[in-house]
């Protein structure tokens, strides 16, 4: 997907990209976060904790997706990132995620992080899992169980890592 | 040790811990948080954010550790929780953090949890990571340099998890 835009995400942006957030929640596939987790709630963790949050749209305006990008410690760990990302349901399939993830490795290091984390891929996103391993992150660990997948029941989630 | 005593944490509890957590923090040796952190940064850490902040004291009155106990994800993932324990100089290598754990762990299963996950063991606290194992806990995962170890510079951290 070409000319996608990237923004900081504001209060209206993430009006807009509600509907997709509250989806991936409830359906309790991919994202280790409360079901029914309240808009401020969501806001909050979404736009607030994050160093930074962007709005993705693609050339015609439209919300495609967002990502946040933050500090996965503090102190002696605060040199590894750690970032979300999410697609609109209607832009799915068409490297949304990749420009992102690409994107947010590229601010990342601007901001002088020397490595990304994720801290929980459900095993069983698959597409998730490929992508972020052609992108150059490996699995560093798997934790058994460790995510209640809403149609799988108990899946592991993995630790994946990458240097900047 | 014996004839320990587990009382949630107060304010005048947190007090006599803090020399105990400043020290182990500036250090820089085991958790990844600021070194500098703030008195009251701290005590919303240890004792606000978690589920639960035990003050431990022997037969005395002495205080000689801490704990915290909390989810250490939401939703499909807050069947796992995450612990953090710290002992007072005074009263190292004398079993208080195995039974911290071991406290911990029944805490954790009266609370609902299934499984207790350590996100960032220091490779080189070989001391925790040892009694971790003794006490039932697998290194499910090993992330490259990310802690910057204070005397010996950046060293792996492991993933420990184990089913309660």
């Amino acid at each position: 997907m070409s000319a996608l835009s990237f923004t900081p995400m504001d209060h209206d942006d993430f009006e807009l990209f509600w509907p997709t957030f509250k989806a991936i929640v409830a359906e309790q596939y991919t994202y280790a976060i409360e079901p029914d987790i309240s808009y401020q709630a969501a806001y909050t963790l979404w736009c607030e904790t994050p160093k930074a949050t962007f709005a993705v749209k693609d050339s015609t305006g439209e919300l495609v997706g967002s990502y946040y990008l933050k500090a996965n410690a503090s102190g002696p760990g605060g040199h590894v990132c750690n970032c979300g990302y999410m697609v609109t349901s209607a832009a799915r399939g068409k490297g949304v995620a990749r420009a992102m993830c690409e994107h947010s490795q590229t601010m990342a290091q601007a901001a002088g992080f020397q490595a990304m984390q994720f801290n929980a891929v459900v095993s069983t996103n698959e597409v998730a899992v490929a992508l972020w391993q052609r992108l150059g992150f490996s699995i560093v660990g798997t934790v058994p169980k460790a995510y209640r997948h809403a149609s799988l029941g108990w899946v592991d989630t993995h630790v994946m890592h990458k240097f900047l």
